[in-house]
């Protein structure tokens, strides 16, 4: 497989300004993808990052969090100290490489066709080029200063536990008074081409998992057992009988889902001992984990007052109006691209779901097609794109 | 430990007619005993058997029927031709040994403190024991003569596949002429005590496995799949919504218990594919089993079209109704008991619901208690007890 030298016009592109690779973004994009950076390892990712922010004139603050394994690296970078101030949130920590087969080398970056190949082409070393290029044009245009101030939360744990990620950071963040305005995360928010969708929340997520002992015995005298199958079944009814709503006005209907069911008595003979179920809740902002949780257990108590519950809320809903950032953000991807981006809230989670306790956040970054996939990868086109749109963002909410 | 010779007064009893081994019951329990007949093995016992009843006069045909490690060892003998024609059924076959200890041979047959040791004592080989001396005695009284006729339909396989065995002899008597008016099978009906129970009917069972087939997917996008563990509960609902019957005047009320439901799905951000439930149904004369299955088939149909429903139907109800033979085997075991027996349809299967596709019948034997465990066993004085009982009933329904 041939490799085009960075800089170079890709074959089949004739944007001039992916030919100029504007902002550096594909250089970047490059050198970054090439520290092998593995969720929990770093692989200079952070320092690489750190060193170019540094040249740029931003006040750059490494932030290690946690100890052993757990040890992640962080960072923070903030360009100005005036309002508005508008961070970026992303990460350098990427996905294995996976057992399936690549054409390329997974931390080589070679451009072939058109398109930069590597794990975090689009998840989302590529948003962080972006965003780093953008903020190099808009200081071209400014003569590098900015009326506001810009800043970069960057962490190493993502795609991992994320514990000692971007939680720790903004904890730190609120302790030094550097709260930002407004937040966009640069993870891929496109499905299939740029311009699609800015994601302004996400839904929540609740598992449960309960337990129903009851008492064992032979079918033939049910009245000596106490069959938990029956009263989780009583359960399950009772939660799955009504939709939980039907929607608000930038969510979709709240889901509960019974993903398994599991009692494991193969005697036909035999009233089992125990009966165990397992749900998921993606839930709008109707709703909290709270108040279902509180659903859940008054349910199964009505039903199975010993029941064992254990319920996990691994995030709440939250959600951005659409006011001056999002309105910025849509008018800059719909300047761009010439589509006007549809606002949505579905999918799954992102860091986002940390940054809403703090701030306004919304979502918008690269096509996510082939993350976590085999040969990601993404166009040289759209990284210069996402630059631009990040520009023009820059540009309406510092105007 | 020590052992009681046969035909002397065992400790603790002081009946005279179990001094005398009325009609040799206690004998010929021991030489069955001594027959290590677990199915399918035969042990010689049917030979046993066959000699004494020649002895005594009857027509004695074997039948065995099947091939190889199905082929079945059976008996059919009958003293007369007239009627009213009275048979008793029962079984030489016993079940293992088990892992647990003995605390003597458990085909030794050995008398200690006033109880007979073996497995079969009770279920049944002292029952078949208990209506040979019934008889014997019935006949010394008579001067060797009876008004009627008396038969026995003896299996080597109830507690095995039984499809060799009962269910095939009565083809043979129904294509000879030789169904009887009443049929007494010899099963241990009484919980603790002699004359506690006569069983009148056995509920039907029936045994279902519904495995639902839906579309695998992600919990936070439920539209794109289709989740079988909804479908399954929407059924398993239906099924259990109601109680089937409130009972009718011989029986308790039927009962549908759920026994098993198994997807085996760990992952908490998938719908699974398919999802299976097992179940089983003790139902009283108000159903058939046709009819149930129809039942559970069509609430299927209307949750999941596709569902793959497995039905078993292993046995209908039967009952009869307490008429003549009824009323004799009442009276008899009142009379020598004290005890006015409750006429029940409850607990577990046996032959009585082949033989009931062809004459009444009813069930009473020795105290169940010990049976199909470790030193199973009957006290000598029951033995004699339902000798008594037995030819007693021969004496009103031969009247």
């Amino acid at each position: 497989m041939s490799e085009t030298p960075t800089g170079n016009a890709p074959h089949g592109t004739h944007d001039p300004v992916a030919q100029e690779d504007a902002g550096g973004v594909l250089a970047l994009a490059r050198d970054l993808i090439r520290c092998p950076s593995v969720t929990p390892d770093d692989g200079c990712a952070i320092d690489v990052l750190a060193t170019v922010l540094r040249q740029m004139g931003f006040a750059v603050t490494p932030l290690t969090f946690g100890e052993g394994h757990a040890r992640t690296p962080n960072l923070f970078a903030r360009l100005g100290t005036g309002h508005p101030h508008v961070c970026f949130a992303g990460h350098t920590d990427v996905v294995p490489v996976g057992d399936a087969a690549w054409r390329s080398d997974p931390f080589g970056a070679q451009v072939h066709d058109g398109l930069l190949y590597g794990r975090g082409a689009c998840d989302m070393k590529g948003g962080i080029a972006a965003f780093v290029a953008a903020v190099r044009c808009y200081l071209a245009r400014h003569d590098g200063r900015v009326p506001g101030s810009i800043s970069l939360l960057i962490t190493g744990d993502e795609e991992g536990p994320a514990t000692n990620g971007t939680v720790r950071v903004l904890e730190w963040m609120e302790a030094q008074g550097q709260i930002p305005d407004f937040c966009v995360v640069g993870e891929p928010t496109n499905p299939q081409q740029m311009g699609e969708v800015i994601k302004i929340g996400r839904r929540g997520s609740l598992n449960a998992t309960i337990t129903v002992t009851g008492v064992q015995g032979h079918v033939a005298y049910p009245h000596r057992a106490d069959n938990p199958v029956h009263r989780l079944l009583a359960i399950l009814h009772e939660l799955t009988a009504a939709p939980l709503d039907t929607g608000s006005e930038w969510f979709e209907p709240s889901s509960l889902q019974v993903t398994s069911i599991d009692v494991g008595n193969t005697a036909t003979n035999v009233i089992p001992a125990t009966a165990c179920a397992r749900l998921n809740i993606r839930f709008n902002d109707l709703h909290t984990g709270a108040d279902l949780s509180g659903w859940i257990r008054t349910v199964c108590a009505r039903h199975a007052p010993g029941a064992d519950v254990h319920i996990r809320i691994s995030g709440e809903s939250f959600l951005t109006q659409p006011t001056a950032g999002v309105d910025a953000l849509r008018d800059a991807v719909a300047g761009v691209t010439g589509h006007v981006p549809r606002l949505d809230t579905g999918g799954g989670t992102s860091d986002a779901r940390f940054i809403s306790r703090y701030c306004p956040v919304a979502e918008f970054g690269l096509v996510g097609a082939s993350m976590h996939k085999a040969d990601e990868h993404v166009p040289v086109a759209d990284l210069t794109q996402l630059a631009r749109i990040y520009d023009m963002f820059l540009e309406r909410l510092m105007a």
